[in-house]
């Protein structure tokens, strides 16, 4: 069976990262996958939030927003409405929870990273495209200001694809038409050695077998990897000091 | 190794559920989770969501509120701040969203049924009972309404309970203590045919393996299996009617 | 003539308060007035609000909530159209306030009590419901916390009761079918010596005599009698702290 | 005992009540009570709240605002803040309740009346300002587009003005000073036939006896039936349609 | 061709100023401008915005709003609606702006001023009305605080008119009837010296020419020196502080 | 005297504009000036503001904001904030007040054009690319759906620059540290057969001269024909629809 851009199941979109893509940031990327583009930009700042106040330890957390004219149809400006929504908000906080399971905080020191992910043209896997990319921006910004005789803050790659079954079968890394009809929709997040770091699993009026669980998982991993690998090559050198 | 209240690693939390606790709404239940208390109040209104108006279609949705004072610290009363926090958002989501999966929208027809979950008292796992007290109330309220020779629109019964890595250990049913220092926290949703309605599981600055992962699993399936004991007992003759 | 539930004009509803319902608060006492459900948290922290820095005084306020289904029609959450209405504020301000008018601000010292009432079902007389209730879990935060050789911070004993004229006649305890078809609304609140705390009479399109408003005040004062016995009753020996 | 500006206990302040101060509502009176000044702007729509759809009713509302600087210390303006307060709130559902006691809302047919009460200079008693001033304006509206050969939609006249206990003292329409110190603060809204049609008292952090509260009421009716006897002499010819 | 009031194209509309209309700000004035009235009071403060504490700087600031029925068609209120306008928050924008172009900020020490136009009646030109009597009133404080052996902090008049192009043709000072059918619409704000501050011209649906633009100019500069005799009729000897 | 960045008093920034940046909108450009990069998208919509309805006559709104980052430090994201501040607000009804002078709105027929400009990169002048680029974005949608055989509803071209008072020296297309030091700032939109849309020159604490302003005047005009001249280019044959 073809998927509907003649991928096989088990295969991801093209990966394209550019870095530097804004000027300012401390970090900044333009993640493509597939036709999903997101601008990552990481700003480093020298306070903490409250209650992390005078512990010596850092934070990072990110924001999320669809471009009004990201989507197919224009979706209403958030500021305009003057809230976020709950999507916004789960995306967000998943994001920022993700990205912290490989920051040493402790090492990071006194310091906040917030990672702004704008998504300038959402074709699926927005989120899982923002913690990949995401990633990058807090890696180059960190490299930046991290002295190179310290160890550095970040303990492993960490990146993130979404599965799901779509038609009856397990598929990786579905796009926005696939995520559409999807019986289950599974977004996984992951490090470098392997582990998960996230899993969001959920049947939208279905439900899915362990059996399938399974199969989402091993799509996952081979999906992360190849993310993985894809953020080494683009961060060239600075990816030899993750986990040292 | 025991834990903090006596219990072993695989074993939940005492279960009680009073039927009616309120007697204005379709449905109502007062569930308590060992010290974990919520007030599931099931509401059904002739209408649907504009995105569904005229498809002969009905919706199930949710939503979840902290009594200030059900916790250890009293947290701002969200009516006050102004507006929901991202973490009620998302809860609230998931509860609609857990339950709609065992609903047949088609035979529930235009009508739209609110779920509201107050917790009063919250000893962890709030959001896991709501799905599984949500669902009582859910039942209750379609019995009064449904006609007996019409296929009951709920499919299967739906339960959720929490499961977690503390002090290196796989556990069930996480109280709050155990919650505030454990490494992996995940939920798990189920239906009363063994299949997973949702999984979210997560290592806040930790990792997990897919070996840990299988054993969260086991956990979750033996969890939700007596939660649903429970809920038939609750619901007495009532239970015969769904998946009929 | 006989009231909707049998009641004589002059006689109120069956009072019952449950003492720590809740376990966290400081105070917690669940009110129960027929069919009305409130639940009266009281919560102390040492802060007080800005005005009243510095000053050695302390502060009591509260706050108010319906569920969304302690109504026989679901109202909608405040929390989610994102403000409290003009009803709620008005009924936290004369909780508040009323509860103020037996406080000894300076014995209390710099501390703040906040009276949360929740309405877990509503049937009429939910504000003074709530004074009553919330009283009663003041008195039981504030005899944890107060030292027993100092003054007790409350000077006299406060309660509440609704009056109304229902078809031409006076009636004490308004029941919520009996609110609803009343010409005159009245909520008299009173301390345990006999004086009036505040006066709240409104014809909502009508008015009222001079002679009708003493029948008001003498059932007023008549109600109010009552629920102090029963607020010494389910006090106990702590009763004997306040205005010592 | 002399009063700060030289009243006797029983005497109300100066009034003036300009009509037209606005050349575009329906209605419109600047109504200056001592130093107090308020501009009572009604406005007549042909149009009902949906509570009210195709009831052959109409209604009357009322809206409340301090201007910034009506007051000794500026105060920051709600529409910056983004919301009304409390009080606020308060205050304009006492003005609309009290309004509509005397019209008759049937005769006044699918209209809407709303108004406008903007204070500009504040000196104490600026919601009893309010009712009488905005009886006035709303009189002259009806008198406009009520043909006269039909039932005038005004039953009666009404007026408010506030009584309170300062220095143990019951007096009459208090000043900002002398609020400021009162122990005990009455509002009392009466009709021109001498009824009741809102009365609410309160002692913050006092109690008052059935002895003042008859001193107050007294005093209130001296007072209301002064402002009653200003109301017809401003209204003129118009002051006779009221009640026919 | 005549106006729709009798006026020549280059002549403005009847200027009248009172000073000290409320008692309470430093600073108070009504002005009138034709039909239009705007109530502009100053207040000034001790303090000053985050950004400037600790240079040595003051502020000035300006707050705008439409009382709900200054208008011919009752506009909501912005305190209810919950947020200010895009129009009302480009207005203060404009006044504040104008206002700070001929105040010396180290001159004025850290001291705020915030200067309250509130439109009591709206028949055009309310924005350059605020302007020129915000000035008149921003003066008036200053002069009571600032003391005399000082250099004073305002160093010139300003005033501020709007211009238009009306039925093809130029005009001076547009009422609100003008203002409508305008297809070019003109806010000019200048000094005493005859400088610009300000200079905002639309078409809307509309475009000009640089020779009508060169009309605009002129007919601003005639109406601005007007109302700058005016304002110094009104400010009497104050008047010669301004630039000394 | 050389400028920061090399240029001549008169000479704009390089400009670049890329079309279909964005696959989805009607009409998609990235215009960059200089190091300022606006997404201008353009939304079609077959509906009308409610108070347009059944006129036969469309509209062109927009709405701007700035990506977070894109500027040098980060600022708040408005969605977060809760509401968009006056600045945002004042710029968006800027763009969409010049666009529609050059709209034939009844041509358009009743259709809504909605101009989406997020900044990416902000180096000064945003608010002038986005009316450049948003113009582009226009006229590329309207080419989509207007049929070829009716009047095109674009009557000119339009396009804005800034100018400004910097050193005392006049001077075209203001970048971020000339802008943040200039005494006068300048925007000037202006149509394709020289006429003005738009000027809103302000003196933020100066002044400036008609002999100033004739200058500045020359300058926008030299820097608005050369961005005309820019977008016939990348418009290339649909420029020629234009006007006819």
């Amino acid at each position: 069976m073809k998927r509907i851009d003649g991928r096989k199941a088990d295969q991801g979109r093209p990966i394209k990262m550019t870095k530097n893509f804004i000027i300012y940031p401390e970090g900044s990327v333009l993640i493509e996958v597939g036709n999903t583009r997101v601008l990552c930009n990481a700003t480093i700042e020298e306070k903490v939030p409250r209650f992390l106040a005078g512990q010596g330890k850092g934070w990072v957390t990110a924001e999320y927003s669809l471009l009004p004219r990201s989507t197919q149809e224009r979706n209403s400006r958030e500021a305009a409405r003057g809230k976020q929504s709950g999507r916004t908000q789960e995306i967000q906080r998943l994001i920022g929870r993700s990205l912290r399971s490989i920051v040493d905080l402790e090492a990071l020191g006194e310091k906040s990273v917030t990672i702004d992910c704008d998504v300038l043209q959402a074709d699926g896997g927005t989120r899982t495209a923002s913690i990949t990319g995401g990633f990058v921006a807090l890696v180059i910004a960190l490299a930046k200001v991290c002295p190179k005789d310290k160890p550095f803050p970040i303990k492993d790659f960490c990146a993130a694809v979404s599965v799901g079954l779509v038609d009856g079968k397990e598929m990786l890394d579905l796009c926005y038409t696939e995520d559409s009809s999807a019986d289950v929709d599974m977004n996984i997040v992951m490090t470098g050695d392997g582990n998960f770091v996230e899993i969001q699993g959920t049947g939208e009026e279905h439900t899915f077998t362990k059996t399938q669980l399974d199969k989402f998982l091993d799509l996952g991993e081979k999906g992360c990897k190849n993310l993985i690998a894809s953020q080494k090559k683009v961060l060239g050198k600075i990816a030899d000091r993750v986990g040292k």
